[in-house]
């Protein structure tokens, strides 16, 4: 288990891996598997999980199905499919969804570069859709490419917080007890299901308070929230000055560390193309502060904004971008150097299209010291602020400091 | 009923009602109050609530017990005690609380002006601080100003978007069925302890989805964006240049009017001190864009500013202030402009002890006239921004459109 996490246990989701790549976080390498997963993996035992997301969401008080609405304009169902798969010991996910929904679900996972998931069709009730789901992996269905699991985990579409140590109890507890007469007495039906049709072990396992089902609107609201706040515990610094070390540019990178102590601030470098900034990229930071040199240049946020287009970092999250730029008390006429900076407006709204967030911050540059340490932890707030709310409406502002 | 409402009811918090004035709304006159209220007012019949606030909040995750976790920086109880409050047909609201919560709550009552509270010790268990709440009614303490009611309301502390329709429903209830066996096989122990000890009618009453108790931390997330949205829906326009029909501000209103067509945007007049303007205020409006004619001057601002302080409105919401000045391409030498300008910073910090959330926007006037729409249309996007998100930490900041 990884150090600092209440409870001890590790989210699923969003967790803090590259696209790709299964496991629990960056730690989790052989020797850090904890003996269930261990368990699973030795015994090469067959894990499924099918997902009912055939509802309608009546009680939502929304047309949308709850498990479409958007959070950080992505739906619900995909923060839901990306912490099921990137569990390895999960084969494969069926996703039950209604005929009309079926385009829309289809284009989601290409969109989100969902892998490992499987469509059937949703029943009219909830159990008829769990039962069509299991049918297919019994059957070997829809694409021939299913195999018959021996445990399988039935999952809401619309719980997206859940943790890998909640799976791996439940597969745990499914592969050792099977079924009780506990889970029968007072369990769902969908136990039964499970039992009468497909002869595959089920059981019931008691959750926790993060696994919380988005049922109300307001659910949608704190499903954002945590979402945000989870995303936002990373800012990559990039600034190449390094032929100048009194550049203004490193007492704000101070000012930064110093006044951002609950977020984790690094540095990037984007002189040797690609060395600590990809390593950043990899370890899913989606917040950067680019600082440039000279005011009314956008060259070094330009080549950041290469670097991260490139990576495809913003599929599954806004990046937030920052550029930054110092406005001298000596810059005489301000005209021209407001239709430079104005720029960002055009840069930002070509960068949104792939989900990435830029906004411009001026800090003006006294003469006076005191001022300019005001200036700059100014500067460091509407930083913190800007990548805490990750508001999409201040794309392309130049907010000043 | 309001029209427009879903289902129809009027929510008790944090409608449009100022402070001290009771009843569901502006349209509640007498000609307007339904069935139900009008026949409460009739008979004289006299209702109490008892507030259980006891809790000590542990499955929350945070230290604080949750009725005093903060949303907007005010107290979640507070809310609740405001939505109660306001209902004229409520006699009496008596607070259970523990004693060592007991200054924290008298606090409280007093920094946000609350009335006709009184508070009890609470006692170990849910039952025992309602029982409490009940023996203070029946015998009138603890301050003997307490009147024996006819009805009680047991209402959660951490319940704070009830509705009146639905208090009005289980008063109504209350009066005229008694209470049923229905409730006693399947109600909580309250109702038994209500009749056991108080001779005091009570009856289930089923609620509603809005009815949401705030149990886990992501509640108070949820919470915190449905408030703020509710108090976003009404934007003042403040500007004084009756004299040059012309300006760039009147272009400007124009914009907001356009662009933010989900608010309502209304116009206020300092000219003749206080006509439009309190009316406004009165009707609880809880933003304000201020026109500054004079690029580096805080005249209008500030005017309005001593408005808001002396009207006491933000003594329960924060009140956004944007104050916007124009930037023309002409100007030359920044630096004394922008020290003029820096000054927001000063004022912000002096109007935030106030609840007050002061932020700049720079409107750059360029020379090309689709130039100047694209700034003022984006400065409209800032102001939505800044009103939707009431991000304090913004306060003091000069953006730029």
């Amino acid at each position: 288990m990884e150090p600092g996490r209440p409870g001890g246990s590790r989210p699923a989701e969003p967790g803090p891996l590259p696209r790709g790549v299964c496991g629990a976080g960056p730690a989790a390498s052989a020797s850090s598997l904890s003996g269930a997963e261990a368990q699973i993996q030795r015994c090469a035992l067959a894990v499924a999980a099918v997902l009912p997301a055939g509802g309608r969401g009546e009680r939502m008080g929304v047309p949308t199905p709850k498990q479409f609405c958007p959070i950080l304009e992505r739906p619900l169902i995909s923060y839901t499919l990306q912490a099921l798969e990137r569990l390895c010991w999960i084969n494969d996910i069926v996703v039950a969804v209604t005929g009309e929904n079926m385009d829309a679900m289809k284009g989601i996972i290409q969109r989100y570069q969902h892998k490992r998931i499987s469509l059937v069709e949703a029943g009219v009730t909830r159990h008829r859709s769990i039962f069509n789901g299991l049918k297919a992996l019994a059957e070997g269905q829809p694409d021939a490419q299913l195999s018959k699991p021996e445990v399988v985990i039935i999952h809401d579409a619309v719980r997206p917080f859940v943790e890998e140590d909640i799976l791996l109890k439940v597969v745990t507890a499914a592969k050792e007890h099977g079924c009780s007469d506990y889970d029968l007495e007072f369990g769902t039906e969908c136990l039964q299901l499970a039992l009468k049709y497909c002869h595959i072990k089920a059981k019931l396992v008691e959750g926790s308070p993060d696994l919380w089902k988005v049922t109300y609107k307001q659910d949608l609201y704190a499903a954002e929230s945590i979402i945000k706040e989870r995303i936002s515990e990373q800012i990559c610094i990039v600034m190449d000055t390094e032929e100048d070390e009194e550049h203004v540019g490193h007492h704000f990178e101070e000012m930064l560390k110093n006044e951002l102590n609950h977020v984790k601030v690094t540095s990037g470098s984007l002189c040797h193309p690609g060395r600590d900034l990809q390593q950043i990229i990899l370890e899913q930071c989606y917040n950067f502060v680019c600082v440039n040199v000279k005011t009314s240049e956008f060259e070094e946020t330009q080549k950041l904004l290469d670097v991260l287009k490139e990576s495809n970092i913003s599929i599954l999250y806004p990046v937030v971008v920052i550029s930054v730029h110092f406005l001298d008390h000596k810059s005489v006429p301000i005209g021209q150097e407001m239709e430079n900076l104005m720029q960002i407006r055009e840069f930002a709204k070509e960068v949104k299209k792939r989900n990435i967030l830029l906004c411009g911050l001026l800090i003006y540059y006294p003469q006076e010291k005191q001022k300019l340490q005001d200036s700059l932890r100014q500067g460091a707030i509407i930083i913190a602020n800007l990548i805490k709310e990750r508001n999409s409406g201040l794309v392309g502002q130049l907010l000043v400091a």
